[in-house]
């Protein structure tokens, strides 16, 4: 285990959990225990039961979001299951209310059959304002998503696919000014075609970036291959204008940006050498990186980020998805739509003033960030 | 709506929720971030992949409780849904962690279909230390409880059932002292054979006490009376030595003591007149008892308890559940078995010194009693 391992083995070891509850009312006073509990608290059920539109101004259900995951993909590590997942969802509930002040909760499942999460999420929803889902891997987590939507009148978002698109397109925005490359002539690769390789490439594509090529374990994503079907497919209609076929190496040929968004492969210097010059390099996979940034720096990469807050230009989701729960929960937004998206990975791009090699988004801790994605999530 | 009800809706109202998430690592440090998230997290989540049963050591498992309900029967107020469940289950997290500091999260449910219930709670447990079923109505809950108790290794409890039937034997037994009446020969009379009607008969029987009657919306349960199943037939073999048959009234004739545990019936002054001298009665509806303090002391009974907080001899389960559970949890029991609820039901009537006819149970604030309690769930 890595020295960061250990520190952590030990952090985590001493807290036992990463968040706790809090009460707000002082029940070492009869009189507020009789007005949170009972007989206060039927007034408020039986308000409640005739008004169930309220729940979200006399409950935790305003402000409250449910870290949702199975398991199936965690970080870079793969399928390890709910308890291989709790961990990370406590870092994000303890991100969501450090950052954005929401009481979000983990909620990690012990199934990973699709119509069982969605039955087990819509059971589980009354309580909370917000889905987050986490860590679900692809191809069920386009169709679990796609029907909570359709099914809560409440926002739900699968962050490992949005929260990474949306931070990845602000980072491009700006390693783009960087380089001095034009964005929407960018050629760019993204390894990688599950959850957050297939979101990111249509969120770029709206963006209006027109030379987005996929890459999977199999290789390039391109209409000819045979047996695609579901979202490779329809990837293969909205990306690869250029036809590129063969394997990730053929892809990178001449490629402006490269995007490592699962462990389909690992990026060695010799692939970052036949890129084009100023190369701009994501390697985002958590916990390592798919090339270390002074690998990809020494074979010529101008512009490197990585996942990891050890690292300069953190492209991180969690500078995403606070500030879009908080727009969502502030605003009444039941439905985040790609205009919303756009709008946040704009707005977070705009906080860095002056793009630099080391500074295309902003520092994870900066106190602007929540706010102004917020501001834009209506 | 009450005054009490009116000033509850304006505390609600300004709460917005009356527990809240609260970080145990401060993550305005950079290096903290990347102990209790990325990279650092990845660690933890491959050495509990690894290690499933460390999870309680690791992460918010080991202290953590889902007060779960389906809204089926909330308080005295019937099936008036989730929403209308919400705020009490807040109130349980809330009592939860000021009076035993553990961390528990309200799931409200979408459904009353036993069998989904089960599955959910079943996908949702690997986060959860424990499961606090609440508000789930007869005979369904017996059902639950009894399959989650089977499928889960973790305490699973019921608190309509076994946390009213310990509180009420607990009650019991110090009233049957301020009476002067041997606690095995008092003749009982339950009202009300839903969850807590049930359980608190079976565990008085269990305890010694061999003239138990129940009484549902039909009249009093008997061998004889044609149409029993399930739950209320076991209650038919079980109680009732003498045969008592009728109504309600009849029952009550001469009862040492009546447990009103459901709407079942009303209890009037004529009813407590015929009851035996130095009567006890528990009227223990939320939110309004079954026959209000003053009533039942002007027709004769002697000791008189509620489930409010706003009178003396104060029996609700909040004496009970914050302490079986960190009990259990501290104690690692995967089961409540009959003997730790006994246990329980005496250690918390030991509290009280010297029984008196307002003071049957230990005040709800008195720290004395989640120690008490939890110390004989081993």
């Amino acid at each position: 285990m890595s020295d960061i391992g250990e520190d952590s083995l030990r952090l985590h070891r001493e807290k036992r959990g990463k968040i706790e509850t809090r009460g707000k009312i002082d029940l070492s006073i009869h009189k507020n225990l009789a007005l949170a509990y009972t007989p206060g608290v039927g007034a408020i059920s039986t308000y409640l039961a005739e008004h169930p539109t309220e729940a979200g101004a006399l409950t935790i259900k305003g402000n409250s979001v449910a870290v949702i995951s199975d398991g199936s993909a965690v970080l870079g590590l793969g399928n390890i299951g709910p308890y291989g997942a709790l961990p990370v969802m406590e870092g994000k509930a303890l991100i969501f209310k450090q950052f954005a002040g929401i009481d979000a909760w983990p909620i990690v499942l012990n199934t990973q059959d699709p119509e069982k999460i969605i039955e087990t999420v819509l059971a589980i929803a009354p309580g909370f304002g917000g889905i987050n889902l986490e860590d679900i891997a692809a191809p069920a987590c386009f169709e679990i998503e796609r029907r909570l939507i359709e099914a809560l009148d409440m926002p739900v978002m699968h962050d490992d696919q949005h929260g990474t698109a949306i931070v990845v397109l602000a980072g491009l925005i700006n390693a783009g000014k960087v380089v001095q490359k034009e964005l929407s002539a960018l050629k760019v690769v993204i390894v990688g075609a599950g959850a957050a390789g297939t979101a990111t490439a249509k969120l770029l594509t709206i963006q209006g970036i027109a030379d987005v090529v996929v890459v999977d374990r199999t290789g390039v994503i391109e209409k000819s291959r045979p047996g695609l079907d579901g979202m490779k497919l329809e990837l293969a209609q909205s990306t690869n204008p250029r036809g590129v076929t063969g394997k990730m190496e053929e892809a990178l040929v001449g490629a402006d940006v490269v995007i490592g968004l699962s462990g389909a492969g690992h990026l060695t210097k010799e692939h970052i050498i036949t890129m084009a010059q100023d190369a701009i390099v994501f390697a985002l996979a958590n916990p390592t990186p798919e090339i270390m940034p002074d690998v990809a720096k020494a074979a010529g990469a101008r512009v490197v980020a990585t996942g990891r807050s050890d690292f300069p230009n953190q492209i991180n989701n969690a500078l995403v998805f606070p500030g879009v729960f908080r727009g969502a929960l502030d605003n009444g937004v039941s439905r985040i739509t790609d205009e919303m998206k756009l709008a946040a990975a704009n707005a977070l791009a705009s906080l860095v003033e002056t793009p630099s090699i080391g500074a295309i988004v902003p520092d994870i801790l900066d106190s602007r960030i929540v706010p102004a994605v917020a501001s834009v999530i209506r």
